[in-house]
């Protein structure tokens, strides 16, 4: 893992050279160079850093992709896309993804009525808008104010229920009107086949989810009834996010296509597309023994093309346009999360550190002997004794038998032993000898709330690519654990023998080391969590120029701490005069020290929540 | 479950009378009672309701029973306590704990910079503060600063890096101070003993917190070289959040008062306290077969107290000062959160649904002969033929030879043979019947997010007890999954064999239906995800007055749909704007329709992004 599983990955995006790692675009500056610009202008603290140009790549590749597999098929059908907008609903994000795909007739989709809003005044009139999920009577009208407005926007039938009520608002909204207009209709269906992984639910007969194929006829039925029949033109499915494994695809897209095909010869006339949802994998994985996807984008386009060509061809009816609704596919890769490390929490321990005493306890003099005697031949013996007295040793402390500085002996002869010994053994690899490894891992503090940014390693324990900014031309060699700065003990991305992370020995009172976090452009923002108040990092768009350089657009500073509390409901002009009136009427300060008091107190809650390296707090002190 | 395991999670707080359930205390309204008047206020959606009788309630038990076990040994030591901020951070609770534990020396604990402002303006003068967590230069002049307030407040180290801070920022704030103020210190202890739980990690030589005896030592070394040590007045440890098993706590306490002990004897004489930390569990279980915590908060106090003063004997030191912060036991049941169910998705097939044929696929017709035969003898038999029948004939389906009344006819004889053998079966119990009896469940759909008012459900499977707030004179019968809105498979709460839960059955277009989730208090509101936009429910205060009768206080509505975006940094000028614009230039509007949508849509933009039910929208309909 010297390049950090860059080339599992990267897919290019980034690449190592010299001591950093680079953007692999333009001018290919490194993401220290513009951390760095970012950490001069004073803004301190985890940085989100958003490239549109990997965006652009993502929807160019995903269009051209199925143009081609359209191509080598002689497919007729038309392929059409939208980003479903609970994967990443940012504006900063949602503005460069409208920017970038203008030339195709790619569009947003809606879950939920906030969402709804943000689709009908961000998507250009004619590109596609869907609305999925669940909606009351409320949503749908929204759907029917935007088909007036001129919006392409297809509602998604979830249930029957959701369908008479399409039929009241069609009712309401038309039966007065000189211009009838109504949403397209979708409907989703209820897949028997269900996906693989971990976010598998979507799919299957028992998902939350879609039309069976007796609700289906029901609905083809309350349709034509309510001559809205001309309005379905999509059946949906969706077999789940983060697809590794082809297989259920295919199974699905058969299913789904033979219901697209008897509901075209039953005389669904208008029903022309098929939404094959999203569920496109991204490669998260930084070690080939843990790959998440076992197929390319071409594959998948040219799966989707053959089998919905084949049905309509069995079934004798037109090959139906192609829908998608990849998110993660689209928005993992844009964004970049970069944390500097604050400290490291080292279990290194010196023989210089112990305490000895002219008499020490028995097991504490015998644990001295084992370290002064250890030897290649002796040494699995010798480490056994050792652990077996530490056992002990703890128990009479417990007990109140022995003091903290035998304690304190006792930490470090065995620290010390298992070390002798896993460089005497380390031919012979055990997994008691790898366990012990693991236990001497180095802690890195990093400046960041992994509850807050990468909140699906805490739900999912979904892992996601992590590497230093600079140091590349040096192996790193220290087993390490990344600490976030949380007071939460699942703040803490173990160090994993299976998924192993290495990084550099470093002193961070003498210089500053940053990780970066990649891949974390899908859902991590939205369901981020404000555990002990962190909030959302300040973030940035890298956009290039013509001649190659970057610039750095749109930053939003993380919310300074009086904005945390007033967005919690506090009233914090209360707070304010409540720190006012506690200096001022402290006997405890002189006047002259309560300007000064107050002075530092208003800087402090003029900003962040989250803290500042030593070089950070060194570099304020100066401007000072 | 008739009555939903009230009696073990619900510790007398609430009591089933007649067919509701209320609140056990003054009048005891019932939480529908109280619903119905919120809602007929207009706050539509889910409702998390606040108690300060229960906050009270927990606070007052904390102490009166610590103080019991203290008279019982005839102990010296004190006992403080704080509520740990970051299990609930929010203005209506915090003002409430505040409010009732007056009469109590009771402070607050902070973990972060913003949750350390909070309790520097909210803790009274004198009532303790604990500062936990990574702290940098600017956290820990907060605490100086705090200090000089007046305030007792303790900075616990968490490592030898913020001790070095900690006499730097001593240095700074009072060389040359007329008064020199520094704020007390603590030191967090790392045990070698660790908890037991989905928490655990928080305790044990692994953790992400604490000294170990060798750092301690040096710890003191410099905090006497600093002329600091009488600063230490405390220890600190904390095992885990949750702590099911007592076991773990007494080893902890044996390891914590002998390092106690070893300090004091040492010569730390300002060191008179022990800081157990949390961990004190709440019972979320509604089943007997699932109780989390196998002891009593009178149990937990003996044991603290006793091992303490034992400790304390045999090494001839003073007894310490208990110190204690335990927030989920404090904060758990203080809140409900309350939602309607919005829509059943039944797994309910008729047989006139049924569409069959005069010549229907030899497979549906031998589905059909099944149907008409099954009998006791046969049950299991035809059973198994049934569901291999159902695989052939999707498959068929998938391939094309079968139409989708084929597939329908399928889906419902299978459902309806199931069913007539779990009939037929019922007294043969078996672990294959069960597995399909889980497969016909009930789907309620809740107007509720998951993800944001249940995270710890998503991200550990943390139960919550649930049950509605009517109709509980009458035995509920139908199995029951749990649906959230969010377009998320995850946002459910699936049908558990092992612990089942069975509402009732409603016609939700004729009628209202609401679950009560209970002890959301702790942890779900600040780690609540925003997922599809879905923001904090509309809240609320529940006083309780003299009379008896209660009072609907500070009422906090779920934010509009303009609100959200606009947090989500959105420009909601453009966003109105591009509303108002798309609606004027449409030419598919007529000029008296354009003012009409236009108000409809205000009204929308209005409202929170949560769905009405059914009722809410008649009602609406009809004050229009």
């Amino acid at each position: 893992m010297k390049n950090f599983g860059l080339d599992i990955w990267s897919d290019d995006n980034f690449i190592i050279k010299g001591d950093t790692v680079k953007i692999n675009h333009a001018n290919q500056p490194s993401l220290l160079q513009i951390t760095q610009e970012i950490r001069e202008k004073g803004y301190k603290g985890p940085l989100l850093l958003r490239f549109p140009h990997l965006i652009q790549k993502q929807i160019s590749t995903l269009f051209s992709t199925f143009e081609e597999a359209k191509k080598e098929f002689g497919y007729r059908g038309n392929f059409h896309a939208v980003f479903p907008l609970k994967v990443n609903q940012f504006p900063n994000f949602i503005h460069a993804l409208i920017d970038v795909s203008q030339h195709y007739d790619y569009g947003l989709e809606a879950g939920s009525k906030a969402e709804l809003i943000i689709a009908i005044t961000k998507t250009p009139l004619g590109a596609p808008i869907t609305v999925n999920g669940f909606k009351d009577k409320e949503m749908i009208s929204l759907c029917f104010i935007a088909a007036k407005m001129g919006h392409n926007i297809t509602v998604t039938i979830e249930g029957l229920g959701e369908l008479e009520t399409i039929i009241e608002v069609n009712e309401e909204f038309n039966k007065d009107s000189d211009i009838p207009v109504s949403p397209k209709i979708g409907a989703r269906i209820r897949l028997h086949s269900s996906g693989i992984g971990i976010w598998a639910k979507s799919g299957g007969y028992t998902s939350k989810f879609g039309l069976t194929s007796t609700e289906l006829l029901e609905a083809y039925g309350m349709l034509k009834q309510h001559k809205l029949l001309d309005r379905l033109w999509m059946i949906h499915f969706h077999i789940g996010s983060q697809m590794g494994d082809i297989a259920p695809l295919k199974k699905a897209l058969r299913e789904a296509g033979n219901i697209y095909a008897e509901l075209k010869r039953r005389g669904a006339d208008s029903l022309t597309a098929i939404n094959i949802g999203g569920g496109l994998a991204v490669e998260y994985s930084q070690h080939g023994s843990s790959i998440e996807r076992n197929y390319s984008l071409r594959e998948f386009a040219n799966d989707v093309v053959y089998l919905m060509q084949e049905i309509a061809k069995r079934k004798g009816v037109e090959e139906p346009d192609i829908f998608t609704e990849s998110g993660r596919y689209i928005a993992a890769s844009h964004s970049v999360l970069i944390a500097p490390v604050l400290e490291l929490f080292s279990q290194e321990y010196h023989k210089k550190a112990l305490r000895l005493k002219e008499k020490n306890p028995p097991l504490v003099q015998e644990l001295h002997d084992l370290f002064n005697t250890i030897n290649r031949k002796n040494a699995r013996e010798y480490l056994h004794d050792a652990l077996d007295h530490m056992e002990s040793l703890l128990t009479l402390f417990d007990l109140g038998y022995i003091d903290l500085e035998d304690r304190s002996n006792t930490e470090i002869l065995v620290n010390l032993i298992i070390k002798k010994a896993i460089s005497l053994l380390r031919n012979e690899g055990s997994g008691e000898l790898k366990k012990l490894q693991d236990r001497i891992q180095e802690r890195y503090l990093v400046n960041f709330s992994l509850f807050q940014s990468l909140p699906d390693f805490w739900g999912l324990a979904q892992q996601f690519p992590v590497m230093p900014l600079d140091r590349l031309d040096t192996t790193p060699t220290n087993p390490a654990s990344i600490w976030d700065i949380t007071c939460d003990s699942d703040g803490e991305i173990g160090f994993n023998r299976e998924l192993p992370l290495y990084l550099h020995d470093i002193d961070v009172s003498k210089e500053e080391y940053f990780l970066a976090f990649f891949l974390t452009g899908a859902y991590q923002e939205v369901l981020g969590m404000q555990h002990n108040l962190f909030t959302h990092p300040t973030e940035c768009v890298i956009n290039f120029n013509q001649d190659g350089s970057y610039s750095i657009d749109d930053l939003i500073e993380a919310q300074n701490l009086m904005d945390v509390l007033d967005d919690l409901d506090y009233d914090t002009g209360i707070i304010d005069k409540a720190l006012k009136y506690q200096i001022e009427e402290s006997n405890l300060i002189s006047q002259e020290e309560k300007r000064e008091l107050l002075g530092k107190l208003y800087l402090y809650l003029s900003e962040n929540s989250y803290l500042k390296t030593i070089q950070a707090q060194n570099e304020q002190g100066q401007a000072k």
